[in-house]
């Protein structure tokens, strides 16, 4: 039951990325999974809680991503960047989202909310220790890092058109990494 | 005929906001001008005729707030977030355009490479008159400036989440103006 239940999983990742919640077919994703749809009910109860569960997910890996950060210093954009940068299904469905919101409140908010709080906590440690500096508000500064590390995957035509090349080049990757390394310098700078 | 196409194009970016190009619908954009479908043909052609349009529109504004930018420097970035930063309906369209990406030609590409051009070109004298770092590449450097002034419009339920307040409320606004006038003279910053 477990392998059938990561089949499901990784079906339903590929469909969300590609339709949204709302656009997602219950049908394509038992069909891709090679299961029928009541195994897919037995296993998950509904296309929400399907959802729900590869959001928990996403946020868990993240979660882990932020135990692992060695440093909050001149490093930190390339880390996120080179850690989570490159999932596009999950920059998708948070696309799909942001289409569809409506000022409500987002699939698994609580946790997102957690980590979201448990990122601001490192980025104040770090103000507090002199790695950052003091004088910005560090959920706002977070904001901004999530911005620098994503924007080119979730807007390929505009990373295409302003450097040449695909967000998902190795030479894309390798280039943008550099220049984040180069930014979080500036941005991590003593005054 | 000249107010006609102006409501036509109007009810077109709405729709094409709401929508994206693949899902807009001619008879919607058509019954909220308050025209029948026959004058829409007729003043544009085609949906892609009237999509092309607008995107025209959204460069042309968008070259004419770069001929007004008074200065390249530390407020380059808050200049682009009150200038062009609260366009919604064209920061959906982009989103729509993202999601149904195939690493082909975008609308308008022509038009939109040009611009990117002419902002870049901007940049690139900024530096060599030592009013931006010299030791980065001008493109990279304009797309990550377009992302920190897009990305909370873009995502609105993680920029939200993250502080609380609508990016659309005048009190974020303000705040991320602030804000982006600290990261950009960070960024212009004298090594």
């Amino acid at each position: 039951l477990a392998r059938t239940r990561e089949k499901i999983v990784a079906a339903a990742e590929s469909e969300f990325a590609a339709k949204g919640l709302a656009g997602a077919r219950v049908d394509a994703i038992a069909r891709h999974a090679g299961v029928n749809k009541q195994m897919l009910y037995y296993c998950f109860g509904s296309k929400l809680a399907l959802y729900r569960e590869i959001v928990g997910r996403k946020i868990a890996e993240r979660s882990q991503f932020l135990d692992q950060l060695p440093d909050l210093g001149p490093g930190l954009l390339a880390f996120m960047y080179d850690k989570g940068g490159f999932d596009s299904d999950f920059v998708r469905m948070l696309q799909w989202e942001a289409l569809d919101f409506d000022g409500g409140i987002p699939t698994g908010a609580g946790d997102r909310r957690a980590l979201f709080a448990k990122a601001v906590a490192r980025v104040r440690n770090a103000q507090r220790a002199g790695k950052l500096p003091r004088d910005v508000d560090p959920r706002r500064l977070f904001l901004a890092l999530i911005a620098l590390t994503v924007f080119p995957l979730a807007f390929p035509q505009l990373a295409r058109m302003a450097t040449g090349a695909s967000p998902t080049d190795p030479k894309f990757r390798r280039e943008q990494s550099k220049f984040l390394k180069w930014i979080g310098s500036r941005i991590a700078a003593a005054p």
